[in-house]
C-alpha cells in the first residue's frame, strides 16, 4: 500500500503551535519503548518532574505532565479543583478564557466572568474591584492569550488574589518556556501548559502543577473527582513515592520527547531562552512594520511568541496563508472567533524563534504581498 | 548534562502492554510534525479513520483516536453516553470491569454490577436474567480482561442485549488487533481501545467508535457533556466534514505512529494477524506446561495475547521478574488486585507475538526457575 507518511513535508511551523521540533527531540521520540512501571523509566519520570519544576519556577511536588494535550491540562485543573456550585471567576479576553468558562460551567460551577476587549489585556484594577464584591473559590486567567497575542498581567492580578482566599489558576499553554512563568513567587496555585508551544515538543502532553494549598483542596473534596482519567490524587501515586501505583499506561515515547525538550531549555538557560524569544520578536515586528504590516496589540502587552498582525487591506486571508504553505512551506495561523479574517497569528515559539525563520517569513510575505 | 535517554535499553516487552514496536512505527513517530489543521495532515486523519474501521470491522462514521491513553477511551465512552442517574449495568470479572464501575459511578450513574470470579468469564445466561429484571440504558463489558487473561463472550452477550433497548459498550483495549472484534455484526454501540497493546504502537492514543444509535443519544443529551476535552460532538467536527473545526491540538506524531501501525495490520491481513497471535499463544502454553507452569484460565476462555500463569511454588514473584528484566532484558507483568503475587501475565501482543520471543521467554524462565 501507498504510505502517506513518505510525503510528509518539512513545514516551517510559525502558527500558534505546534512549533518546530529540534532534531534531538525527534530522536528522543523514537527511542525504544519501555514499560510504564519499568525502574529505568521511573527515573526518567523523576527527571521530567525536576526539569518541569525548573521551567515552571516552582517547588511544587505535584508537578507532572498529564497524558493529553494542553486542553486536557485545562480540564485537569478545573475538574480536580471545582465542585458543583463553587463560585469561580474567569477573566476573559480571548478564545482560551472562553474555553475556561465553558469547562467550568460544564462541571456545574457557579461561574462569573469579567470580559475585556479582544486584543487588550485584563485590567488588574477591575479584577480587584470584582474580588471585593464576592468570595471566589478560584480565579482563573490565561497568561498568554493565543487567540489574540496579548500577555495578561498575571503577576499583578496575583497580588490582588493573594489578599483573598481564592485559589489562583493560570493557563500557561503558550507562555511556558517563552516568557517568565514564576509560579511560586507569583502565588499561582494551579497551572497547566502544552508541549507543542514554547517547549517545542510535539503535541500530546500537558504539564501541570499544583501548590500544596491546591492539593489540600483536592484531597478534601466532598465528592470524588468526576473524571477518573485526570484524577490528580491518583496520578500522584503513580508519579511520586517509593512504590509507584499503576494508574494508566503513561505515553512513554511522548515523555521521552518532553524530557529532551526540557533538557534543551535547561541547557540553554531560562534567561537566554526568554531573551531569544524577545530578540526574534523584535526583529519580526520591525520587519513587518517595514513592509507596512501593523500589529494588533499595543507594544507593552505583546507576546513575543505569538504575534497578531492585522491583515493588510486588499490581501486575501486564505489565499496568502495557502501560498505560504504551498510555495514557501511556511505555516502561519488564522484569526479565531471575532478576529477570523482580520488577523494572522505568527508564532515564534521555542525552536521556531530563530533569526533565519524570521527572515524567511518576512521575505515570503514581502513577495506574496508585493511590498 | 547527562542525557538519560542514551541509556534506554531495548527490552522485550512481554507484559500487559506496552508491546514491542516495529521499526517502521518508530520511524513514523519521528516524521516532521505538521500543523493540526494542515491540509495534508487532514488526509492522514481520514486514512487513520478508514484503517480503524477495518480493524474494528465497522462502518461507524464516528471512528477516531482520542487524544489520551486507553483509559481516556473508557472515560470518553462513559462521559459522552452517561447522564446522572442513568441505569447502567457493568459486568465485572477483573480490574478493568471494576474501573468501568468506578468511572460510571463518578459520573453519577445508577450503577448495577454483575460480578464473576476473577479468572473465569462473564456468563451470558446470568446477564440475560439480569436484563429481564430492569431496563438499562447501557450494558458494559470488557472483551479481553487484561488483569486475568480471560476472554469474555462479547458476541453471545450482545445477542441478549439486542433484545433490549440498552446500548452495548465494550472495552477492546487488549483485544483489538489480536482477536476478532466484529463491532457491527456483534451489535456493539460504543467501544474503545488503546494503541499500546495489539496495535503495537506506543501508548498515548485511544481509538473509539460509536454507532449511529449511540451518537443519537449523545446528540440528544439533556445536559452538556461534563468533559470538554472528550466531548464527541465537538471531536466530530474536527475529524469529519469538508471544513474542519479546531477543537484541541491533535497529537500529530503519535497519530503518524498509529497510522503506520494500522497500515502494518492491514497489509498483513486481519485473519493472518489473529492466526499469528493464536499460534504463538499455543506455542507459549505448550512450552510453559512442559516446564511445569500452569495457566490460570481454562483453555476455552484464554486470551492469546495475555497469558496468565500461576507462579510456581517456591518461586519469588518480584525476584523472578527482576531477573528477567535485569539479566534477560524481558518484561513480564505481575498480577493485579487479588491476583498480585499469584500470577504472572505474559503478553503476546501485536509485534511481540513472534516465535523468537516465545522461545526467548521460555528459555529465560527455564534457566531462572531451574526447570
Amino acid at each position: 500500500m501507498n504510505n502517506m507518511l513518505d510525503d510528509v513535508e518539512e513545514i516551517l511551523l510559525m502558527g500558534p503551535g505546534p512549533s518546530c521540533i529540534h532534531d534531538s527531540v525527534y530522536d528522543a521520540l523514537s527511542r525504544k519503548t519501555l514499560g510504564h512501571m519499568d525502574p529505568y523509566f521511573i527515573h526518567i519520570m523523576d527527571e521530567i518532574k525536576r526539569l518541569l519544576q525548573i521551567v515552571m519556577q516552582t517547588q511544587n511536588k505535584m508537578t507532572i505532565p498529564v497524558s493529553g494535550t494542553g486542553s486536557a491540562g485545562m480540564e485537569t485543573c478545573f475538574v480536580n479543583l471545582v465542585e458543583r456550585n463553587d463560585p469561580i471567576l474567569i477573566l476573559i479576553n480571548g478564545v482560551f478564557g472562553q474555553r475556561m468558562q465553558e469547562v467550568a460551567t460544564r462541571l456545574g460551577a457557579d461561574v462569573d466572568s469579567l470580559e475585556f476587549e479582544w486584543g487588550t489585556p485584563v485590567l488588574p484594577d477591575k479584577v480587584a474591584e470584582k474580588l471585593r464584591s464576592k468570595d471566589y473559590k478560584i480565579v482563573a486567567v490565561v497568561h498568554a492569550e493565543t487567540s489574540t497575542g496579548v500577555k495578561n498581567p498575571v503577576e499583578k492580578i496575583g497580588e490582588f488574589i493573594r489578599e483573598t482566599n481564592a485559589l489562583y489558576l493560570v493557563d500557561t499553554v503558550t507562555s511556558l518556556g517563552g516568557i517568565e512563568v514564576a509560579t511560586d513567587s507569583w502565588g499561582i496555585d494551579a497551572l497547566y501548559s502544552g508541549t507543542q508551544k514554547c517547549l517545542s515538543c510535539p503535541p500530546g502532553l500537558a504539564p501541570v502543577s499544583f501548590s500544596d494549598r491546591a492539593l489540600d483542596v483536592i484531597l478534601n473534596r466532598q465528592n470524588k473527582i468526576p473524571n477518573w482519567y485526570l484524577d490528580v490524587s491518583m496520578l500522584t501515586k503513580y508519579w511520586e513515592g517509593q512504590t509507584r501505583v499503576y494508574h494508566h499506561t503513561a505515553p512513554i515515547n511522548m515523555l521521552y520527547a518532553l524530557y529532551q525538550s526540557l533538557l534543551l531549555i535547561a541547557e540553554e538557560g531560562l534567561t537566554e531562552v526568554f531573551q531569544r524569544h524577545y530578540e526574534n520578536h523584535k526583529k519580526l515586528v520591525e520587519g513587518l512594520e517595514r513592509i507596512g504590516i501593523q500589529m494588533l496589540v499595543a507594544p507593552e502587552y505583546r507576546l513575543p511568541m505569538l504575534n497578531s498582525v492585522v491583515i493588510p487591506e486588499g490581501a486575501d486571508d486564505a489565499e496568502v496563508r495557502g501560498r505560504l504553505r504551498q510555495d514557501y512551506k511556511i505555516e502561519i495561523g488564522p484569526g479565531l472567533g471575532p478576529l477570523a479574517g482580520k488577523i494572522w497569528r505568527i508564532g515564534l515559539m521555542g525552536h521556531t524563534a530563530r533569526e533565519e525563520n524570521v527572515d524567511r517569513v518576512l521575505s515570503a510575505l514581502k513577495e506574496i504581498l508585493n511590498r
